[in-house]
């Protein structure tokens, strides 16, 4: 059964279970004891900061290890602030990083600091040079990631990391989702990541704060892991994810090419195979394992439903599948549609034929869902059928308490009721269809005149091209 | 090759290895998603939040999974004091937590809080009426251990919860050393507890806040684990802790009853085997497994290293054996000999010989180590042989720039000089110094005349009895 979920986290590596069963038996013991089995958990995780040190770019003593991917953003972001208090409280961050980075920044805000959420294109990426400019004599830290993890485009952290050395302003760049791939260029000064996607198991983060970076750890510290990490190094965990990502690593060149043309397929094909369907990111510059797309017309959580009915493993960024009713904030901050959204995300080793196989259930699952829904499917997606006895200038669609993908649904049933040049103003409060509403527009070359607060919820203004 | 530091961390139980196994394939993936290995991984959780429960006696509802003990820790007393604030920032400790709470305790004082850190007896037991006399109107949170870590006393937790009920102050209870033994009695309010006490793998801690106590999350929060743990839970080793868990309370009735025997044998036969040797801990209200003893004239680190040689792993609260030069702040706190520290915690299934063995090996292994001292051992401790020409009155011994247990060993050569009424003037610059010289008086029948400052260091006073 495909497991297309990688960017969320990998299954276990055999290299990592390998690793992890015989850390089991010679590293669980407290490495700050004197006794050989204390020496022997040491020495595993001495070994093992090396090897992650190495494999990230970095000196052993720039490295600790933390509880999860979630710990070392939060402890990297508070630590590298509380650091340069005396700078200023301004954090940057980009408006598509990982919820941890801006859980963080959340909490900076709260405690009174200031923070820009900078913009991205409708690829997903920063613009180098708007992110220089954003930097501020106050600026304490500044957040890139080095590829996001929805829809795989690749930052210009180089660049960033440039800017901000130029104007002394530490980088933290959350490497999470390419470090197996690769070391992150540049002259970035924190970095931070987790095991779980690279095939390392659950439990184990890096934080590298590279040498002359000031740091000021918040909250209670003893003397683990430099006194940035406390509690009982989770040795057998870093053992068992240093292995994988050396395991990971060793054959990343090759699987690289091999999903990128995997993942190239399901760009290239699944607009071809499902009509009205957007597929999201940068073409070029993007990671190897990781496409995107989005269907008009479709509940997100049935199609993810059904897909895995049919064998396939895959996330949503779709506000019907989440329990927050808001859509992904990174298809949000990119302005493009949400509705029945499906981020594929392959696992290092996956075979073609199961790429394949998705592309062959793939259209059918989602013609079946739109079917459920009313739609029928209309291949080249052509100008909607003006009905008999269209007149009114303006017509109304309340969308009231309903939910994504319905407003949407509603809008281009009535589209045709009214004359070319005519508008239909829909009813939402659903958070969702302030994205979904626009996207719609620009996919059926229709334009979107904006929204107004309504009564309740708000109106969104759709006049008819065509 | 015995190890008898079950106190520090048990060696993973075989059911959590199987669980941990099992729970490799099944619970690896993210318990958010709604596909089957997300399901799974749900499920797994579920259950072994339903099964923790049980076993502490709370709901599931009120039970979260942290990455470790010592993040318990802290989440819960910060999350406490935050969460009644408007009452006060008072918040009370014994001076014999683990110093993931006295940390926590820290961190809330460098942050404008109040903390009043209670004294113990010489047993290390806190006193439940001197607990509660030290309640204030103020006070937002007070924590006191299950049983201590180091020497095994039990503490009065249902008086000391009972009289914090009446106070309306939530009581924290650090259960890590007692879970395994069985459910914290009395009307606590949050406790808290690590894994790898009762032979869970790391990174398994357990934190709960009974419903109804106030509660607020300080720092970046996401949807994991009621908003109370930040990060993707570590399922496998979630469900490898919460089966050792059960496995260990199966056998605990039987096996604290046998644990206990094993322990009262080191109490009373070393105190016979070695000379100058001081047990601590309370005899009766104590942990099945620990046992904790000092030697005079013994340097820790030698010791726990011949007793490494001998095969033997085991800790100490000696500064000699730290790289921070204290002593450990519980035998401080007792007023005890902490030079030549061991403690003795038995895994469960320690077999009879290997202890057994430990006695007949310890003898021999202290004896080593203070000949290399130059001290031969005299059973009996009789009074000191007075010299030839002894006279004067006060005799200064300069130990300054020695470490333990060198300056009680330089007074133990020289008491002989003085005449009986007369004193010896101790310099010292070794923290250890302030403990182990009143305990060697009192060990040795003469009397700790109190210690004033010196030009460097500090002045202890001994006047000769006997």
């Amino acid at each position: 059964m495909p497991y297309f979920d990688a960017a969320s986290g990998a299954p276990l590596h055999p290299v990592a279970r390998q690793a992890l069963l015989a850390s089991l038996d010679e590293g669980w013991a407290d490495p700050a004891r004197l006794y050989r089995e204390g020496r022997r958990a040491r020495m595993l995780l001495d070994a093992s900061r090396e090897a992650a040190a190495e494999a990230v770019g970095c000196r052993p003593d720039e490295m600790v290890f933390t509880s999860s991917g979630t710990r070392a953003a939060h402890s990297g972001i508070s630590g590298a602030l509380a650091g340069r208090r005396r700078v200023g409280r301004h954090l940057i961050v980009s408006a598509v990083e990982h919820s941890s980075v801006l859980h963080a920044a959340d909490a900076h805000e709260a405690d009174g600091g200031t923070v820009t959420r900078l913009g991205v294109g409708r690829t997903g990426a920063v613009d180098a040079q708007v992110y220089a400019a954003g930097l501020r004599p106050d600026t304490a830290l500044a957040c890139l990631q080095s590829a996001n993890h929805e829809v795989g485009t690749v930052q210009p952290v180089a660049e960033v990391a440039e800017a901000c050395r130029a104007a002394g302003v530490p980088l933290l760049v959350d490497a999470a989702q390419s470090l197996g791939w690769g070391p992150v260029e540049g002259a970035w000064s924190l970095l931070t990541a987790s095991a779980r996607k690279w095939g390392g198991p659950p439990g184990v983060g890096l934080l590298v704060v590279r040498k002359g970076v000031r740091f000021s750890v918040r909250g209670p510290v003893d003397e683990r892991e430099s006194g940035r990490a406390a509690g009982f190094e989770n040795i057998p965990a870093i053992v068992a994810a240093v292995a994988s990502l050396r395991a990971v690593r060793a054959e990343a060149a090759q699987e690289a090419v091999r999903l990128r043309e995997l993942t190239e397929r399901i760009r290239a094909r699944v607009p071809r195979l499902v009509p009205d369907v957007e597929v999201v990111g940068d073409p070029e510059r993007r990671l190897p394992g990781i496409v995107t797309f989005s269907c008009l017309y479709v509940d997100g959580e049935a199609l993810l439903h059904e897909l895995d009915r049919g064998g396939f493993s895959v996330s949503s960024g779709s506000s019907c599948t989440s329990s927050t009713l808001t859509p992904s904030h990174v298809l949000k901050a990119m302005g493009v549609l949400s509705e029945g959204n499906v981020r594929v995300s392959l696992p290092v080793g996956t075979a073609e034929e199961d790429v394949e196989r998705f592309l062959g259930v793939l259209p059918g699952v989602v013609a079946g869902v739109r079917e459920k829904l009313g739609i029928r499917e209309e291949p080249g997606a052509p100008a909607p059928q003006t009905v008999a006895g269209a007149g009114a200038a303006e017509l109304v669609v309340d969308s009231l308490g309903k939910r994504c993908p319905i407003p949407v649904i509603e809008l281009a049933k009535v589209i045709g009721e009214v004359p070319v040049g005519g508008t239909v103003r829909v009813l939402s409060d659903d958070e969702a269809a302030r994205l979904d509403i626009p996207a719609w527009c620009e996919m059926r070359g229709q334009e979107y005149a904006g929204e107004e607060p309504a009564e309740r919820g708000t109106a969104y203004l759709v006049r008819r091209l065509a």
